[in-house]
């Protein structure tokens, strides 16, 4: 079901390279957001057990990725600390169900999406970093946003079955291209 | 440092495993909430870079146990879901302080006492089951809750050096004790 509505523009991979160490933090957080926001899910949803198991499993990728996104730092001498963060996730969220039946499920396929932009542009990075270690390594991480994308899609069709999943996901695709057209320029995974 | 100011009274073992359904849902949210608790303070202190690594491989390892107790309750035929929770958590940090200095030092040093009251319960439950996988398989999380318990004593060193965190872990293991007196006596693993 992966089909962003709108592709990433011709030279973000290039002027994300030149910003590397911007795109290592933002990416950090990311991974670190990515988690946080599965272990969220497992708070606000005991009542469903079927989504424990393999919410648990992603978070705690996501959790080792973040760590080998620390040791990518480490190895540039750079260190983890704040970041003004990009409004992406937050945009997203915007058309997010405030109540349940469909909360659960938007929240699911807003989680698809992100996975699978950062999917597309992980690709992107791997493709353009001249360091062919670091290109391996956003190489090996973008089949892992690709899984999750397929995890989160997989378990929004357990709780609404595959019609619903299908049209609502489209709906956040399209907000999403949307999201993505008015974001700002500085140097993030998810900007413009 | 691990001292705990009371020791478990004679019987809970034996309570606990007479109610080894209610016990293992519970420990499934203990699980739950370890790791959330990591997770909570990779959050809240990203300017502290030394903590991010320690904190996620915990977490991690706190969602592993998360799966493991979940697995335990499929192979019982039980289902993950709410269950009212102990109040024991939340008694324990009322004496975090609220605002720094102070506030990152006392959440570690709350987070090692709960970890070594549940090494201590973990092993009592492995001492006090009949069936010896699931002894097993509690010995093997006690000794994973006496190396969490150490970990976060020694990034409370790091945080605040080894006498201060002596001192305070001292009123963390009273308060935690004079907590556990007045705890309810329904089946938890932190409860009288």
């Amino acid at each position: 079901m992966l089909k962003l509505a709108s592709q990433t523009p011709p030279g973000w991979a290039e002027r994300a390279v030149a910003s590397l160490d911007e795109i290592l933090l933002d990416h950090a957080h990311c991974e670190k957001k990515a988690a946080g926001f599965a272990v969220t899910l497992i708070f606000q949803y005991p009542g469903h057990p079927e989504l424990m198991a393999p919410l648990s499993a992603l978070a705690r990728e996501e959790l080792a990725h973040f760590e080998e996104v620390l040791r990518q730092l480490s190895i540039r001498g750079l260190s983890f600390g704040r970041q003004q963060p990009s409004p992406y996730p937050g945009r997203l969220r915007e058309i997010v169900a405030k109540q349940e039946p469909g909360r659960l499920l938007d929240m699911l396929l807003c989680s698809a999406v992100i996975e699978a932009r950062s999917c597309e542009r992980l690709g992107l990075l791997a493709e353009a970093l001249p360091d062919p270690a670091l290109a391996a390594f956003y190489s090996g991480l973008r089949a892992a946003e690709a899984r999750h994308h397929g995890i989160y899609v997989d378990l929004a069709c357990q709780i609404a079955g595959r019609d619903k999943t299908r049209a609502r996901l489209e709906e956040f695709t399209q907000h999403e291209a949307r999201v993505l057209d008015r974001a700002p320029t500085h140097p993030r995974l998810h900007n413009a």
